[in-house]
């Protein structure tokens, strides 16, 4: 760690002011090792040693998104810790993809020794010359933990692919209900060559407003977040549902928002019937992440389930970033209490390896249709084993609900006393967001909590959005809230002074 | 290494009678630790084990595409040890990806130790925060052997995200060149979000018949190898240009070669200038692999680029197959003489890593629009610096260069000798092929090889293509031979007996 007389004699200027939060002393043993609180000794951040590195990083690649730059070697635990030596905690972890913690004992123990370097230094074709310990692997690192119903794993290295290769699963699917035991024509298979129907065929994934499946062509086809991720890129003509809108605090609004979803779920089932292009399955976030965290009911997935059904259409969830326990159950569609699984599930970022989980029936009728060389990689699988080894021993799903909880209750109050800053807090688990009153107040309150010492994130265009590790703990929750309170006071004596 | 009795007592069975290759003792060196010949235990391959491996893999993933499954703790250099013990040189290499060899020393030392093992417990989203080491790591496994004229390299994770990701630069390019300085318009925005033109455009990516660019939406769209892979999955609607089909030897029929091309070229102007969908970005691979390991001259090549450059057209090539040294040179394109370089170079398979070179004109206007989380893998790209170190140190390109023309100088007069069976020996370096005369022979062919001890690979409907690691020397090249030789004879005693 940073133990400079900078770093030290900077610890009195972001210790905050606010009101002091108390930990419980049994959360304390899991981050021994941390920080007690973030230390920022650079005036602004991306501080002088990021920028320069930065701009020698420009002259080979675009840098222009970047925040910072990271020093992972110093990094350790729920904080995060960059070229300048600022300490910062982190709940935004790299876009919700670090699941317990930097250099986590038990992950660094699965990076290292002879297992993971075999593995590295063999890469396999996995579909062809699969290793002798890949089942094994699969068991541990996935089977553990699939989702209630789907048997069977595809590995692949990102969600972006996951979703896509779900997508042609579904579609290979489809074509083969409606083929039946017939083999495909010779124009259906000439016709796939010109990319024309009916081997190439109009069929398609239907997505919701707002959602966010990746950004490769058929993924971003079902993309709808930001006109600036599609601009520019084909797409095909594939139909989007309306996604709720709903209204916060749901209790005062409950009326509004059970219309909310009924005019989306009837719309949803309009399209499934009426779409010009026909449905082969459809698509869904259980928490629409980067669209502006919008959530739905229970009530509304389980429609969407049944809805799906009813027209011999295909669900698919996209858990790449609920996934892994963020939101208090290690799947968040569990929560839904569904009378029929997904006949899909995808994921990625925490589990820190990518694929979808699915039925056999989804497996294609001849082999080497959904293939490619390298079919995931089996040395991040051995993480991924680690990572899951870890939230089941440690009981990290238990403790995000519990300390989820603990910092919705805290964020609910101060959404009322600071309400010209935010309001609408929502969620579950520590996958919490709130809203900012503008766009502009998004921008100062992050650019402000960064220089207090925490690292967050946006998504939409007003929400902050909680991305913590499984393992925040209330003490990590008082030490936010304390810098969070600093924030809201100096933004209302900037804009809203007495 | 197995060292069995029954692997001992198999080694008179698998040594081959056929006519013996003698190695220079320079090359021995390399391969020290191998074994000094293919051994096979099994009758069979897949063997019992093998067979019993993927019975329990099978309830997890499909398997049907499973050659056999390998023992990587045991594979050494240029021999796949397989879960029954089978020793066989390999020469198809996990689908052309294994550059330097199984358990390749340099790599096993780059895939150790603490630099590996941080880099893999704490993955970056490297757009957002970079590591302070990425620059540095970025000019070691990637700069050192950039394609000349291509400055900057966008890291992505697998060969066809590499190639969408550079088709996502061509067509902003594409838009950015008509649009100019002014901003989108309300309705190019809201157009893009319903899918739709002028927003979504239809622009094409124009390929060749017969290339292969992936398996993922926009390179599916682009790839024109078979139709099973293409079945059932929507498709944009890109032009494709042919590709020659050239006759061997090349001495015998240049004239018609040169006419072929000339056909194709024209063709291939014709839908630069009239296509429907104008073409932002031709794509093209040096060596059409999985199509048959189809060639064209380096007159094809720079005829494609004059043509490209006349139409304000950009050129990708895909080098994922032919990059990192295994067509003599490092990028099979240098090989071109080109007078404008390629606008983009994508890679994978042997570099480890994928990812594609461009220039600083192909960064999109704004940032976050060509992005993803993760933008590729440091802890791989500390195997790719591992490797293109290798690959220089020991001088393998070159290597490469002489073991390939040792190879083609023997199967040239075999092709003669035994033409029933096969023809049109061709390629560069160690990326050589031939076709067998008919696909039964093919598979007959493979089979025996393997029973033999070699490891090979088809391509296309008829083709048998060589990708070995870049280590192979003359002495592997002889063990080839002996085996190759063996099967040769009994296929002519089965189909031709005197």
């Amino acid at each position: 760690m940073i133990r400079s007389a900078a770093a030290r004699a900077s610890l009195g200027r972001v210790a905050g002011a606010g009101r002091r939060y108390v930990a419980s002393s049994a959360q304390a043993r899991a981050r021994a090792a941390e920080p007690k609180q973030p230390v920022v000794v650079t005036d602004s951040i991306p501080g002088p040693q990021s920028k320069a590195i930065l701009g020698r990083l420009g002259q080979l690649q675009d840098t222009r998104a970047a925040v910072l730059v990271g020093d992972y070697k110093q990094s350790v635990g729920n904080y995060l810790v960059d070229a300048d030596g600022n300490q910062l905690l982190d709940l935004y972890c790299q876009i919700a993809s670090i699941p317990v913690g930097y250099n986590n004992a038990a992950v660094l123990r699965a990076a290292q020794g002879e297992e993971m370097a075999t593995t590295l230094a063999n890469r396999p074709a996995l579909g062809v010359f699969p290793s002798r310990e890949w089942a094994d692997v699969l068991e541990q690192a996935y089977m553990r933990v699939r989702p209630a119903g789907l048997d069977m794993v595809f590995t692949t290295a990102h969600g972006s692919d996951a979703n896509e290769l779900a997508y042609k699963a579904a579609l290979m699917h489809y074509a083969r209900t409606r083929r039946g035991a017939a083999a495909p024509t010779g124009r259906d298979l000439a016709s796939a060559m010109d990319n024309e129907p009916p081997g190439a065929p109009h069929v398609a994934i239907l997505s919701f407003d707002g959602g966010f499946h990746g950004r490769t062509f058929g993924a971003l086809s079902t993309t709808r977040t930001k006109a600036l991720h599609k601009l520019d890129i084909p797409a095909f003509r594939w139909p989007r549902a309306p996604f709720p809108r709903l209204r916060y605090p749901e209790d005062r609004f409950a009326a509004e928002n059970a219309a909310e979803e009924a005019r989306c779920l009837a719309e949803t089932e309009r399209l499934l019937r009426e779409s010009a292009v026909p449905v082969a399955a459809v698509v869904v976030e259980p928490v629409q992440s980067e669209g502006g965290d919008r959530h739905a009911s229970a009530h509304f997935f389980r429609e969407v389930r049944r809805i799906t059904r009813q027209h011999g259409v295909l669900l698919i969830v996209d858990e790449v970033q609920t996934g892994c326990g963020a939101t208090g159950t290690f799947w968040a569609h569990e929560q839904w209490a569904l009378e029929t699984p997904p006949d899909m599930v995808t994921f990625s970022k925490k589990m820190q390896t990518a694929g979808f989980y699915h039925t056999r029936a989804l497996v294609p009728d001849q082999p080497f249709r959904n293939f490619n060389t390298w079919l995931g990689d089996p040395s991040r699988a051995l993480l991924t084993r680690a990572i899951v080894d870890e939230v089941l021993a440690r009981g990290l799903v238990d403790q995000v609900r519990a300390t989820g909880a603990y910092l919705k209750s805290h964020l609910v109050p101060l959404a009322i006393r600071y309400f010209r800053v935010f309001d609408s807090v929502r969620g579950d688990g520590t996958l919490l967001a709130f809203d900012c009153t503008s766009p502009e107040l998004r921008a100062e309150l992050l650019h402000l909590m960064r220089l207090e010492g925490v690292n967050m994130g946006g998504s939409g265009d007003v929400a902050v959005r909680f991305r913590p590790m499984l393992t925040l703990t209330n003490a990590h929750v008082n030490v936010f809230l304390t810098r969070f309170e600093s924030v809201l006071n100096k933004l209302y004596q900037k804009h809203w002074p007495r």
